[in-house]
């Protein structure tokens, strides 16, 4: 099986995806499932969400460039999420995530990971492949993100424990990358997204976001549906 | 100052470039110099190559995945190369080089850069830069490369000692990875392009490839000639 390690999303997909986005969409994903949300939505139009969201009559989570979005019922934080008990589903307008899930068009099975889900993201992902596994990282705006990267490395040593697989030197930076950060929090606080969340003081975020494995819920793209044609990404 | 690690060539170049390519073009082409060639010429096309060669007397060195192109003087070995007294000036027919060099148009000073002549390198890029310092690795068919992104990290780190630098992520990433390596040369075998040596036993140039601060050798793109509608670089 190949293991595969993708900086930014790129290429072709034809099996398991792993879509990281550390800072904070994976994380507040797989929280907002153990929260009670049955399901969450995303989509990369703010306008399709808010409206959606109004017909479908779900929750608004939010942010851009870090701020909760205005209308929304809670901020993207994850530490303030995980303590909530959710009795609706979610609209989760992160900022970069649904974009990156459109660009993986073809995949048989896209899940969200991240430190928060490690195990079980992994676990999934292995029982579901048959030829690729590909960690995609999220990154920002067209630029490798360090907490993406060493997640992807983190997941991917984990993976490489449990299948023998083919590597390339992606995979083998990203991995080589968590030998240097031995307490992940610390790629998370030099990132450049960690640096913009501690300039909001946002520091309990950070801390929660490395966290490891305190979930076993995986976010799973069940379906994409079209409003207005723009796509609508229903995960459980 | 900005310094910039691009894990593949991309985006435009405002100022000084440092192309990377450890194995083994951008270690060659200063040994090259090195052993006595006035200008090496880089090609992307090998027709070009050979008939530019040919019309001005050149010496010709080459290889295509590891191997010895027909009709070259040399092969395309730092171990053998940095024995050599040359005394004809070189086209160089490097596998990944001239395309990636191609990519960068825009840069006011392109310099190839490797572990062999790092301290030269960042030594004259801090000298040149007035805003950007961008080191771009060539990596292998459209994929990062590990030996690229090291080397990268490492230049990094000696021109963050000199300057005060303003980082994105990758630059990070790479420098980070520099810890992981204190031996780089455990970098240059484990990566794809490194076993592809050791297979055809080519474990010399890996050797050389992995030396510091060998040479005070640094190629600068003086020219780009054009013959044939086919680019012609001609570095000194």
């Amino acid at each position: 099986m190949r293991l595969k390690v993708d900086l930014l999303p790129r290429g072709s997909y034809p099996d398991v995806v792993i879509l990281v986005d550390v800072l904070r969409g994976t994380t507040n994903a797989p929280i907002l499932l153990e929260a009670g949300a049955q399901h969450i939505y995303l989509t990369p139009s703010l306008k399709t969400a808010r409206l959606y969201a109004q017909e479908n009559n779900l929750l608004l989570v939010g942010e851009r460039d870090g701020v909760p979005i205005e209308g929304s019922n809670y901020p993207a934080s994850p530490a303030e999420l995980r303590n909530l008990s959710l009795e609706r589903d979610v609209m989760y307008m992160a900022q970069s995530t649904p974009q990156a899930v459109r660009n993986l068009q073809g995949a048989k099975h896209v899940l969200l990971g991240s430190f928060y889900n490690a195990r079980a993201v992994v676990k999934t992902a292995v029982e579901l492949a048959t030829e690729e596994i590909a960690i995609v990282c999220t990154g920002h705006d067209g630029n490798e993100t360090l907490e993406d990267t060493v997640c992807a490395g983190f997941l991917a040593r984990r993976i490489e424990k449990m299948k023998e697989v083919q590597l390339l030197d992606a995979a083998r930076m990203a991995m080589a990358l968590v030998r240097a950060f031995p307490d992940v929090q610390e790629a998370l606080v030099q990132s450049s997204t960690g640096q913009q969340l501690q300039k909001l003081r946002l520091y309990e975020d950070i801390a929660v976001s490395s966290l490891i494995s305190q979930t076993d819920r995986v976010p799973k793209l069940l379906e994409v549906i079209h409003h207005e044609e723009t796509p609508v990404y229903r995960f459980q």
